[in-house]
């Protein structure tokens, strides 16, 4: 980069883009959730790098990650009983009471290169979403979600906007 | 990141580190070489992602591709002239005079998480591509690489030393 529209970005910038953004935005969360109990959510395991980055800076929390299946590397697998296996839309509202209002951070990475897909799991993450998050808790997501009563926060210095979206539910 | 040891940090750090450095190694290439005619080299097509920031970054050049399979997104793939299908240790040989002497960049990106086969993959890329470099001619590499008569250089900015090799054949 340093020449192009965001247009005209190559394949290695919007992946290494994504990540610093990614990554950004899970140092803001970090802290803005160090004082606030609760447990955290992942939505969309793959290859496992943000469970690994999420269950090394955040010792103790309970992590529930949500994916149809479990790509991880092996080194980056969520005990058993913290991994749903499935259809999220299924799975996340499964655990009901368990996380009613009290998640303090979910991360929504769930988009790949098929719009129409983006534009559905979108609108399943801001309907699935609210229920589950505490006040004063964040979201993090890849593609842009319409979260009722969560206010857009701009990205923490380090990220280009647009490429990763922040949200946080008032206290 | 920011409290960890290297060796502590989280696969998502190391994927980011990565990218980082390899990107701003990258934009060093193609300043050394905007005055240098002849072809570029990448082994290990991946993805795409590289080879897209290359053809996009270095229009009119010729870049020679090599990789055992072709995985690369649909729009990040070689013309079939320029992609050779095989082990790279009979492939980049076979091209011969059409090389030798006058690739003015090549990236050499073949790691994986296997340590035997990264040692083994790195002597490969060392003993292969002098024959193919030019005077001047810049190497990157996602490991370190012995390279008979080449300057190791210092990382660019913006890129964590050891996240990826830059090396340089004296002109
Ligand atoms: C890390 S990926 C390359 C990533 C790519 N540069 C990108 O940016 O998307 C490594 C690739 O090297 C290929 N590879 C590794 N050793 C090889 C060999 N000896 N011969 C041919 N291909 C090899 C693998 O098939 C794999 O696709
Ligand atoms: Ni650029
Ligand atoms: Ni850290």
């Amino acid at each position: 980069m340093s020449d192009t529209s965001p247009s005209e970005i190559s394949r290695l910038e919007k992946t290494l883009f994504r990540l610093q953004a990614q990554h950004a935005c899970l140092a803001y969360a970090f802290e803005a959730i160090a004082d606030r109990p609760g447990p955290v959510v992942e939505l969309g395991l793959g290859l496992g790098r943000t469970f690994d980055h999420l269950r090394r800076h955040l010792r103790g929390r309970e992590i529930f990650v949500f994916d149809r299946v479990n790509k991880a590397y092996e080194d980056c697998r969520p005990d058993p009983a913290h991994l749903f296996l499935g259809e999220i839309e299924e799975t996340l509202p499964a655990l009901g009471e368990r996380l009613a209002g009290r998640v303090v951070l979910a991360n929504s990475d769930l988009g790949s290169f098929d719009r129409e897909l983006n534009r559905r799991v979108a609108a399943m993450s801001a309907r699935l979403l609210p229920p589950v998050m505490a006040p004063g808790g964040i979201v993090m997501s890849d593609l842009p979600l319409e979260l009722d009563g969560f206010e857009a926060l701009p990205l923490p210095p380090g990220a280009r906007e647009g490429r990763y979206y922040l949200y946080r539910r008032p206290s």
